[in-house]
């Protein structure tokens, strides 16, 4: 592995330049583009007046006839607040655009998704709330995006309590798809289970709690957790509302103190807190149980370099960067599990539909052959997104919340096509 | 001139049943696509992480920036309630996206703007006003659409003045701007000026109360008007607010009744009001002076049949119907007029470039030759477009609300490639 590290801090501000270099030369990076044929300007009486009326008041009768009729059945709103957006923190709506209009990218190339992007200067959760209510009647779902902690617990619940239609904050429910699949992946490889391993958490924000939320309803247990935040290790008698909720039962020793503290003992530990590579030190690792599992996710520098972390005894490390083996890839989730939700047009995305796409993406992973440096999929494997997106709609029918019932060979055939057609457009537009 | 009235009932309905059949077929009519070419996974890091978070910066430190680097230099949001769709009233607004969609897509394909289509719940004017100061961030306009009157004057009066991109209800304006650019072809048929002609309003909605505004701007006289609507002639003194004030010094001579008595020695009606064919009776048109012109747009029947109408003694009669001659049509104006305002980044939509968008399309119909029957361009000649757009754009950098400042030669260019690229798209996507 590359360990030069002036190298490696140089190679992750590498793309910055071509990023700024190309963004105004194209001008953004989604459009709004026909999906009908316009063979000459008679077709507008069919889409537009005075045809569409016939379709107005056929909706007009039936309003979930709108996801038949319209974009609806397809279409999802990204909406973000800017208020922290990648490592970068409260950077205002505009700021955070270029990275909604990116995510658009990857859910139309990755899950044939139509996803507007929707950065937004309101910020209050009720104003948040409000917003996605009125805007809700044109979209089949709605995914939030780089929203500040704890803002986003609230918004997340009240949203999905309010609406009508999926609600899905990727930075909480995607990470811990990916995390969840890339941990079991891991325990198949160091040969341990979930009941039984011991986990520290490190690092307390949005993303760590989602992740051990899912964990615990994955299977790991809560007196084998200790959280671990940046006043130290978390006692859950200290910490009141969602977070004292879900840590009540962890840390049953009663471990006080810091990182070190909290590793002691454990097989696991899912980093998601201060970019490195000092944030978690070499010889805290060593304290751990043997065939440790370290998750050092922190970008763009994870909080202890791999190779250290190997030599102080790490059996499997994954990171969040894509130049180092086992990239923990929010992608490998978001694109596909919208696309199962939209294809059996799901209510809502359940716990048990997370834990589904996990599986897909870890059974994906192992039949190809996974190793010590090769937990997870490469995000270039179409098929993967397909079984993934088959696994969260199969899922949403099972806990009856799809709206639409479809049997093996439709559902395939349905999701096979529609994320096809991502990279066919691609293919059409700009002959690759 | 067909008259097989039962016939021409019957083809208003015709492409209905097209429309029924075909929407759900296609699921919607507009998508989100990629703007930049994906030639493999890697390139996700100049468009997503870690590349753009320089591009981040870049706008938290500039806002403006926002308008090269990203989708709002070519992106507007059409915004409508639902409460006054077409001619089928408040029908809620997932009733109301097909039209939107299609709004979209002849933005698209005629203006080469990305429009995004937002039907909202929002119905209270502080909300709306909310919703699109919330969304604007993520846009470089915002067309207001289909909202019942009289909301939508106050609506976008607060939009207007308290939005910073620019704001336009194409029921008011571009409606204005189209029947404007015909009746001053009109003129030139019938050899009368805008200063000397007598008008009659018929229907005081939001479309006609918009077009008195432009044409009085324009040069029409208001001691010249008589305006008329459900309950017959409108004396000023009856009426407050907003069409109170625009009224204020017609009908001089006050003229009392309906129709008939409003139409009495006047040179010019129009008509925005209840779908005929009996609104305006064949005898009423002929109390009108010689050589009149009769804009009859209810839909889908005009007030008057253009034969009655022809019978009558008019010498120009304009509908709002594509199978008869002079068709008053909003897509000749709100595609280009958006292309213009985008392409210098105009900060508001001002009367002037109102005026501006309609010379340029009555000029260029006078130039392809003009006639009783030919007063409006058809929809089908992309140099109309490119003429309009730069019209509007030069008269936005003469009043100095642009924000983008360009010679002659560059402002076409830059408006032909855009408005190009919208049918280059189609092209490149079903191949026609």
């Amino acid at each position: 592995m590359d360990k030069d590290v002036e190298r490696l801090l140089q190679r992750a501000e590498k793309p910055s330049a071509d990023a700024v270099r190309l963004h105004p030369l194209y001008g953004g990076k989604v459009q709004v583009v026909p999906k009908v044929p316009i063979r000459s300007l008679d077709d507008f009486a069919v889409w537009y007046t005075p045809g569409v009326a016939a379709v107005c008041r056929l909706i007009a009768n039936n309003k979930k006839k709108s996801f038949e009729y319209t974009n609806r059945m397809n279409t999802i709103a990204i909406v973000s607040d800017g208020t922290r957006v990648l490592g970068l923190g409260d950077i205002g709506p505009e700021a955070g655009l270029p990275v909604m209009e990116g995510k658009a990218l990857i859910f139309k190339y990755l899950g044939g998704v139509d996803a507007v992007p929707l950065c937004v200067s309101a910020t209050e959760i009720d104003e948040l709330v409000s917003l996605c209510k009125w805007i809700s009647p044109s979209f089949g779902g709605i995914n939030i995006e780089d929203i500040e902690s704890p803002k986003c617990f609230f918004l997340l619940d009240k949203l999905q309590s309010e609406l009508q239609i999926p609600v899905f904050h990727d930075d909480q429910q995607g990470t811990a798809v990916v995390v969840l699949a890339a941990l079991k992946s891991a325990m198949r490889v160091v040969n341990k289970s979930l009941e039984d391993i011991k986990v520290a958490m490190v690092g307390m924000g949005a993303a760590n709690v989602a992740n051990l939320r899912l964990l615990l309803k994955a299977g790991v247990r809560i007196e084998n957790v200790v959280a671990c935040d940046k006043d130290g290790i978390v006692a859950d008698s200290e910490v009141s509302g969602p977070l004292g909720e879900l840590l009540m039962g962890s840390n049953p020793e009663g471990k006080t103190g810091g990182i070190p503290e909290a590793l002691e003992g454990t097989d696991v530990c899912i980093a998601f807190s201060k970019p490195g590579p000092d944030t978690i030190r070499p010889e805290w690792l060593s304290r751990m149980n043997e065939d440790a599992v370290v998750f050092a996710c922190a970008n763009p520098i994870p909080e202890i370099w791999p190779w250290d972390a190997k030599a102080s005894g790490a059996k499997v490390v994954a990171t969040g960067r894509s130049d180092f083996p086992n990239q923990v890839n929010n992608s490998l989730g978001f694109p596909a599990i919208f696309r199962g939700v939209l294809d059996v047009r799901a209510k809502k995305i359940t716990d048990e539909m997370c834990i589904a796409a996990a599986d897909a993406i870890s059974d994906f992973a192992y039949r190809k052959g996974i190793d010590e440096e090769h937990i997870v999929p490469s995000m270039d494997d179409e098929k993967m997104y397909v079984e993934e997106a088959i696994a969260v709609a199969k899922m949403a029918m099972k806990q009856k919340v799809a709206q639409i019932y479809l049997d093996d060979d439709e559902l395939e055939e349905k999701v096979r096509r529609n994320i096809k057609s991502g990279k066919e457009i691609m293919s059409k537009m700009f002959g690759i």
